[in-house]
């Protein structure tokens, strides 16, 4: 919508008005990503925006204890939280309420979090999430559905071309406890992996010997996900590693099976921003530069293991071609009340007349009725400018 | 979802996870609310839970100040409050960001308000709102639409023998200014009125005279619309309470016209909680005993006259009849991955199997496929009970 350039006096940093059309486009995005979770049975769940901190900040709410405002309850004089993610109520709600029912439990949720300070690559302090989690299952098949799902919601809204990357953060140091990599040797080659500095990585394993030896090719192998694969099959794994890329290849195998068109990379020694992933962790981009769609990956919600999705429906409407907007329909004095509603049965926009001064350009409307009742367009250049 | 009990300690008072199905009942129903104002040309905007106090207290907003929670922003350093209302931030946003956008202005918003505390009659903190707003529009037809839009949108979800409740909160006090009532006599006399003490308030208005003379034929002409308006127009009413009696009925006409089948009511001397309304009042009941749906009615929005309606979902949800819930249908091993689609294509929920151990009952499936792809119910008695 037209506006005047927002005043960064009027809303604190990080926080913003959605204005139209995009706050209905948001919303009407989110629920089509909840729609596609509960036609492959994830049950929705909303929790509240403030619950006490020290269930908030429990388990996987740890890693965002100090992205968490926190607040005195006056009723029971205990701190709240504001969330800043909403996997970890879920997980309450997995351990408390829904403990009795049979796993695996397929939950979702849709709604805001909130955040102390934002970086300066993502300002926004408050963002919308949408996601699954999948509690009590184990297998390779539970990742590759929320894998999959998170996809064909993408798909859902128009997303086409998006590329799941899977990590295994656990890969790297299983290697160097095999090799029994301690202590500050240990902090530079995780600094080395983690600025992807092939000649620090070559140095650093080749003093630590043994199975860090595997970290320079593992580091190559980078990239689709059946060669990531084929690297990880050839070289002499111990056991914790072997297990993890077979756990890998299974993943993506099922992926595969479920998304035959989805593009999957592999980086078998990334771990970066994954802090309580247990195994297989999952980042969604969109085609082109558009950034991260979605996040997620294997994880414990509270003792039992579990996996899910976390969707950005923010980002994701970034990335989302701008759909054909409603029609805005001027109802002028006398307009048939049933020729108006059969136009809002078809999803359009009507707009009455309120005062004699209200006319289809001042209500910025697309579309006018004629004499007849036929559809007229407002000719453009006598329409208010509309949103970008 | 069947459930353990709530255990008191887990969550703060007055805050409540929402479990299945009703959270997904609840964000449905919104949505549907949410496309009713869109046809009518309301456009969404979504301002942020969080804003500085000073712009969320102000106009409106003053009447939730003490039910607002603050915290300090780190990054400005200046007081910040969740919201408790909002249509003061529909306010600063017409009036800042859609300030040359002509009106009238009609914007919608769906999300969540925080108080600081409930009431025994409404314990919760958290409640989800979403309503119109109608901004730059002073006429009676502009009254009548937000309260027939609210009135349809509420139809559009399923509540049928809804009821309009009219009350004119300026209508005693223009007419105890015109009889001069001022200090105790008049607090008495509006105490009187509160209670609807029909002995008290002919005592006082008997000793007030003048105009506050016709309060008690007011006070008991309280019904159906149409019968209150046949009083009013007897009356011999100053000018001031002439004038709102008018655009009363000019509101219930206009309401007519556009909700044939709505009940509507006339309270004429009723003001109790409406405490920032400057016109007509709406409060729309549901049928039966379900109580207040939403609330609405004419105010300032900063400089500029406006009128709007707020509904809540909550008090929705319980009101209307739970719809059928979508199948939850198993999928076995070696499901044709086409027919799943087609089913989930259809809205029903398919879930597959991941684990050997996985069945149609502890997934609480109430259908699955026979060898032949046909769906078949589950026998009721060996699936796992779902929610009430």
């Amino acid at each position: 919508m037209t506006d005047d350039p927002p005043n960064p006096a009027l809303l604190p940093a990080g926080l913003s008005d959605v204005l139209p059309p995009e706050a209905e486009r948001e919303a009407m995005l989110v629920e089509i990503l909840a729609e596609t979770f509960a036609r492959h049975g994830y049950e929705r769940v909303k929790p509240p925006l403030l619950e006490f901190e020290d269930s908030l900040l429990a388990g996987s709410g740890a890693a965002v204890a100090e992205q968490t405002f926190r607040l005195m309850d006056p009723v029971s004089h205990r701190m709240m939280g504001l969330r800043a993610d909403t996997t970890p109520q879920v997980a309450r709600i997995a351990a408390t309420r829904l403990a009795r029912i049979p796993r695996p439990l397929r939950l979702s949720y849709a709604g805001q979090v909130l955040r102390v300070q934002g970086t300066q690559l993502a300002p926004a302090r408050q963002l919308p999430q949408a996601g699954i989690e999948l509690i009590g299952a184990e297998s390779a098949a539970a990742d590759a559905e929320v894998a999959a799902v998170a996809a064909e919601a993408l798909g859902a809204v128009g997303i086409l071309g998006a590329s799941l990357d899977i990590t295994l953060p656990r890969l790297a140091p299983a290697l160097l406890d095999a090799a029994g990599v301690e202590g500050e040797d240990r902090r530079r080659l995780a600094r080395a992996l983690d600025r992807k500095d092939a000649a620090a990585v070559a140095e650093h394993a080749g003093r630590a010997g043994g199975a860090a030896l595997l970290l320079p090719a593992l580091l190559a192998a980078a990239g689709p996900a059946e060669g990531a694969l084929a690297v990880l099959a050839e070289q002499d794994l111990p056991p914790a590693a072997r297990a993890i890329a077979d756990h890998a290849a299974a993943v993506v195998a099922a992926v595969r099976a479920a998304a035959p068109g989805l593009r999957i990379t592999l980086d078998p020694v990334e771990f970066r921003g994954f802090r309580y992933h247990t195994g297989v962790a999952f980042t969604i981009y969109g085609p082109g530069r558009v950034g991260e769609l979605a996040r997620g990956g294997r994880y414990l919600s509270g003792e039992e293991p579990a996996t899910g999705m976390t969707l950005y429906p923010d980002a994701v409407l970034r990335a989302v071609p701008a759909p054909a907007t409603r029609l805005r329909i001027f109802l002028g004095e006398g307009t048939d009340a049933a020729r108006a509603a059969a136009l809002r049965a078809e999803g359009h926009a009507t707009l009455a007349r309120l005062v004699p001064t209200d006319t289809a350009q001042s209500l910025r409307c697309t579309h006018e009725l004629d004499g007849a009742g036929r559809l007229v367009p407002v000719v453009e250049s006598e329409r208010w400018p509309m949103s970008r």
